[in-house]
């Protein structure tokens, strides 16, 4: 037995390490409402809609395999992390639709209770990391996050493209409201944010985006600028 | 400009580059279809039945939350890869019920298809490496993948437990064949295998699992010998 092992043995076999495995296992089982938290975008093969948890579970294996097209250099396990844990707080905050002007002014501060009642499940370490996390990837000025952001800008594009833009035309949504959103793709990865951008045009062609939506449009534009998520 | 910006603008601007992302794309675009293979574990609050992208995204988060009860010195992002990428051969395999006999007799032969044909989709090297991924996990032979393996029988225990032991009860389960399963847990963690534990034996206690079943339940026991996956 190594001198780690040792102290592995003798820390854990007290009661202090079972209050802690208590809270780390009440927060898992809270996580799982994630999967409960429906998004806009519709599954490919105009599937049903999509839920936080799969949401997130997509953008980590694109982080993974995306990560070579970062335009800086990005820790790709932490932006998993960032992935994995995104949405979380949407337990309590519920998924804030793109377009709602109103949910939109309270998203920040619906967000903020949900982050402190929800990681706070766990030991402090770990409520202290997952917070610490969470605010990175919300504040959008590291690396890691901003790459965490294409990936989840990109994922409901890709999606939305596969089913011929079928969300876009269900909301009326423009290509001057899509580009809002991936441009913060371009801040993460220029690559990427081709790929966008290849998609857009091409959807324009086809005509399920409008270029622009005359005075319904230019409504819809100011709310864009307003929110921060769940881009369709 | 660095001389890695260079030779990454270099490399990205030529055509193979292209290439390769677009065959990275098709992947992200084909593994989405992991949201379609439902489990026979359901959500905790009794609710509808998991699918696979969303128990992933549960294991990859327990994995980052619990590494620290591993027996041996694991790598948690090669872990939370692992528990990302496991079930994605399943878009082909289906969800091999853990009591059906006929299914798991097939079900090496079909998922080892399903990784070639799934993972071929990515360029050479990324195919190699979730392979690579796929294959140590399956192997069950290194710290990391006895740690997913951990993951991924602990979890459906946690969101079965929380029901009342409903999947069960629905499939006639015994305590021996959950031991059966959870006793892989304990190649992994120890400390976690005494969770699952206390989780069974409280589960008896309260009369949602009995301890064995007779005959039939002998007969189960012997295809629960032969299953790897999917436990309830």
């Amino acid at each position: 037995m190594t001198v780690a092992d040792c102290m592995r043995t003798m820390t854990k076999g007290e009661k202090p390490v079972d209050e802690r495995l208590k809270k780390q296992l009440a927060f898992i089982l809270e996580a799982d409402k994630t999967k409960n938290v429906f998004r806009q975008t519709h599954l490919s093969g105009h599937g049903r809609r999509e839920n936080d948890a799969e949401h997130s579970w997509h953008t980590a294996l694109m982080a993974y395999l995306l990560g070579e097209y970062a335009n800086e250099r990005i820790d790709v396990a932490r932006v998993m992390l960032m992935c994995i844990v995104h949405d979380i707080v949407e337990i309590d905050a519920g998924d804030t639709y793109a377009y709602d002007a109103d949910g939109l002014s309270t998203q920040k501060a619906r967000e903020d209770a949900a982050k402190m009642r929800i990681f706070s499940l766990l030991p402090e370490d770990q409520a202290n990391e997952l917070i610490s996390v969470f605010n990175e990837f919300e504040a959008n000025e590291t690396a890691d996050a901003r790459f965490a952001h294409a990936m989840d800008n990109l994922q409901p594009l890709l999606l939305n493209d596969s089913n011929g833009g079928g969300d876009w035309k269900a909301h009326g949504v423009t290509a001057e409201q899509v580009y809002g959103r991936q441009r913060i793709t371009a801040l993460g990865s220029e690559k990427l944010f081709a790929v966008a951008d290849g998609i857009i045009r091409e959807n324009i062609g086809k005509g399920n985006l409008p270029e622009s939506g005359g005075s319904d449009a230019s409504d819809n534009k100011k709310k864009t600028h307003a929110r921060r998520k769940n881009s369709v």
